[in-house]
């Protein structure tokens, strides 16, 4: 890779500030052709990457880069938290624009402020940064990998639900996509200053869900561990997308209560079946496993049943009282 | 992820193509939160990234698509190559221009090009497409992910070079750098039509390092199985680039013979030196090891020794004949 001076300063400083996290896990971290990593016996490797970029996942006008950093991280760790696997090291490529790699004055610079939020997301998570690449780049964007392990044959898949299962949810529901409208009815002057990291006071517990989202590690594993889970998947898209994706898989309709779904304070119904980014754990479970109310300090509430499809179509209703209609899958569109 | 209808089709398209690829190693790929891998008792993992943007890796009005498709997984290829790893898994994400995705008339949509050329090579060395993301951008971006077995403890390292070594690579030098340069000499119409698929066939032969360089798995494996190597790397910024990385991570310097060089037909020293792309290896091994004139039908030569550092400071000098100067990494600078 060929890089100015700005950006080669930024890959030393990322190097210094990667290599202080350790893992048992990891044999070799940046700086060879590849990384190493080792798994424990009887340990299999779980595997995502996630693409973020400007204007459609984030815009640096709007969001802290702190903020944008531990999105980019916490999509990736969700994923591996909806298979019930525990992070083994996540590889990050990233193309910047050269200004946004240069301190301004006295201020940070936008590159060190997302790597804050990734790496404090990372060492609470004991992720390691092992590797990845950096490239100039007109638009900003942001390419996580992720690996974790699982014990062989036991993840947690999208496939596995049976008929007559009951479905959960981690969490509360909405409240990202209720966080990104508040940002949205900012004046640009709030918002500006949000982007700089001055979030205030008053906005910091409703904002809170779209901007620092926490992946459900503990949850997944938790369920993996008590082999309790039939399926499961991580609420990225949003409920009536996510839901749709694991009825495909494992060939099913879902009915989903209404009233059972816990809505975010603050969040509309549509924003708990729609909204997205909330990176709570969807799973299912048969009707006679005991799943707790609260998971690891995490509430779980039921919201439904797995039901058999009807000539092979997944479909989901949602049941409002007596009556239902069809919930078709209108994931979060971001900034569309 | 949220897609416009091409890209969603177009999903469909690789999910179609990906899975008829099968792999041991791969237990789940493409439609889960993750895909799932396992390794063979004894095996370690190496994993790299690479991201390709255009105007910096690629241009999409010079190069082919096939040609992008199969120079970003190669990227990727090599770097596990110089491990010595055998490739297990590649993960790509995608950022594309809708209009690429789209059939014009009888014509491949430009995404489905890309991916003939990557998943060519990609069976060419049983690398199955075990995920990925896809996105709508206004620029094309490509990151490859490969992870790699090899065996614990057994991986060729930059940092394992001793003084006294000598300095091995594979194939010629130059190649990749030449072939750029006989492109950008085309008349535009030319290059339209080179990049239309429609290469001359005057111009194959000479345009062939550069468009579908070959990452030296085979040789890379040979090398590890023999414990013949004592450090590698892969020729992916230029010999200068590289050999200093080498040099740095075993703490020493080297020397090159310039006479000793395997020069691309058609190169110039200079290109040799510091074309880069060309994804040779370069290994050091110690003199009482023979090292055989060819492996596995590509060529190695022998091109200098490694020595002490002076003053800890890793430096390369060039010798023509009986004088000798200092060899500055200057990598190629790709489109700057």
């Amino acid at each position: 890779m060929r890089t100015g001076p700005g950006e080669l300063a930024l890959v030393e400083r990322i190097r210094a500030r990667a290599s202080g996290m350790r893992h048992r896990g990891l044999r070799l971290g940046i700086g060879d052709d590849c990384a190493l990593l080792r798994l424990g016996p009887g340990e299999e490797l779980c595997v995502t990457t996630d693409l973020s970029l400007t204007g459609r996942h984030f815009r640096m006008e709007w969001h802290p880069a702190e903020a944008i950093g531990h999105r980019v991280l916490a999509r990736g760790l969700s994923d591996v938290a909806a298979m019930g696997g525990r992070p083994l090291a996540a590889f990050l490529s990233l193309g910047l624009p050269a200004e946004v790699t240069i301190a301004k004055g006295r201020q940070k610079a936008w590159a060190d402020r997302f790597f804050d939020g990734l790496l404090e997301l990372a060492q609470l998570h004991q992720t390691p940064l092992a590797g990845g690449d950096l490239a100039e780049s007109p638009v900003a964007l942001a390419d996580i990998v992720l690996l974790g392990a699982v014990p062989r044959g036991k993840a947690l898949l999208r496939s596995g639900a049976q008929a007559g299962d009951l479905i959960y949810v981690t969490g509360k529901l909405g409240g990202a996509a209720a966080g990104l409208e508040l940002l949205g009815r900012q004046p640009e002057s709030g918002r500006k200053a949000i982007a700089a990291g001055r979030i205030p006071a008053r906005l910091r517990k409703d904002l809170q869900p779209h901007l620092f989202p926490q992946p459900r590690l503990a949850q997944g594993q938790w369920l993996l561990r008590r082999g309790m889970a039939t399926a499961a998947i991580d609420l990225s898209d949003g409920l009536s997308t996510d839901l749709t994706h694991l009825c495909e898989e494992s060939q099913l309709s879902a009915e989903v209560d209404a009233e059972a779904l816990p809505v975010h304070d603050g969040a509309t119904l549509a924003q708990a079946l729609d909204g997205g980014e909330d990176y709570e754990l969807l799973f299912t479970a048969p009707p006679e496993v005991r799943v707790p109310a609260a998971i690891t300090g995490v509430s779980v509430t039921r919201i439904g049943r797995m039901i058999a499809a009807r000539r092979g179509q997944a479909q989901i209703s949602l049941r409002t009282g007596v009556s239902s209609q069809p919930l078709m899958p209108h994931g979060w569109e971001h900034f569309r």
